[in-house]
């Protein structure tokens, strides 16, 4: 289509969220056109703080406030158990479930060497680092039930291989080839109940 | 879930977007994250400038930019024939298909008393003006065909009633009950060409 050229700027954007093709983008950019310019400044401004306003914490890498890190405060959260997630989004599913008070590790993404993902990149050295300083006495893999998922929890068995640690995963519940993401409520506190030695 | 305040606010604005609701707002933000600092800052730019940068032509009422209207300029548009819209976004389907060189009227909206949409709010008088001015001798309604488009498009016979202007409304082709948003330039072609008296 021929739209001005603020319009396509904005339908391009809209083209990078995930899922959202032409038409979507079109039908957005257009609902937007609706909205009051107070609404699309507000829309604006949560941009461009977004990344200013938050920020990964350095010891367990869950996504935070400009804050002391709420999940690393061993006065409220049980040392000994550490969840291993790929993405800070996951701890968040985690939180509200309720069933966990031990403290997170997020690798930031799975090992996939199609994807030119390798451990390297990833925060195993310092998840090493805290399981000593921590004297963890369980890693709970909370990884997708996918093939880098898979891949990557036999990196961090082999990698505690000589460590007493205990590494366990969620077992129970996670559909098979599917993500987190998807993953309700009851089906995540069913897969963290039945977790299982690995 | 307890998101951090910024995260909890941009997936508030993201969910007022048409069918997001909560999970796909949540993607959304979180693929966000993933963007860098410049297209986000670039994103929230497209969104801050869109209403100063876009405006409506005060004839025709179609969007454009803050420039002369190329859909008003009558040395290179027909003014004997005027094709009827309800939305701006309705004239780029037509331009895309490149099969008419008329005029066009937005009406910002059709009839719908269930919603508080009546004639009076809408650019009739404006349409008669015009339609006197330069000499229309067609009137192409071009509205979805559902129960407001076929009450706009009947208002629109009454009030042309006394007028010579030829009346005709896209016809063939728009799947009964649907919106012109979702219809391809095929269908679009087929129901410009077979359009019938009115």
């Amino acid at each position: 289509m021929h739209y001005p050229r603020p319009l396509h700027t904005l339908i391009d954007s809209l083209k990078k969220l995930p899922g959202v093709g032409t038409k979507t983008a079109e039908r957005f950019a257009f609902q937007m056109l609706d909205w009051t310019e107070g609404e699309l400044k507000e829309f604006a401004d949560h941009l461009s703080h977004l990344k200013s306003q938050l920020t990964s914490c350095s010891t367990c890498g869950c996504l935070i406030e400009k804050e002391s890190c709420q999940y690393c405060n061993l006065d409220r959260r049980d040392p000994s158990q550490i969840c291993v997630v790929s993405s800070p989004r996951d701890v968040f599913l985690f939180e509200e479930s309720h069933l966990y008070k031990g403290c997170y590790h997020v690798t930031n993404g799975l090992i996939s060497p199609l994807e030119e993902r390798y451990p390297q990149s990833m925060r195993f050295d310092a998840l090493k680092e805290r399981v000593i300083k921590q004297e963890t006495k369980e890693l709970i893999i909370g990884f997708d039930s996918t093939i880098e998922g898979d891949a990557t929890a036999l990196y961090l068995k082999e990698l505690f291989a000589d460590h007493p640690v205990k590494i366990s995963r969620l077992a129970f519940g996670i559909p098979v080839g599917s993500s987190l993401e998807y993953i309700d409520e009851g089906t995540l506190i069913q897969s963290f109940s039945g977790r299982t030695h690995f």
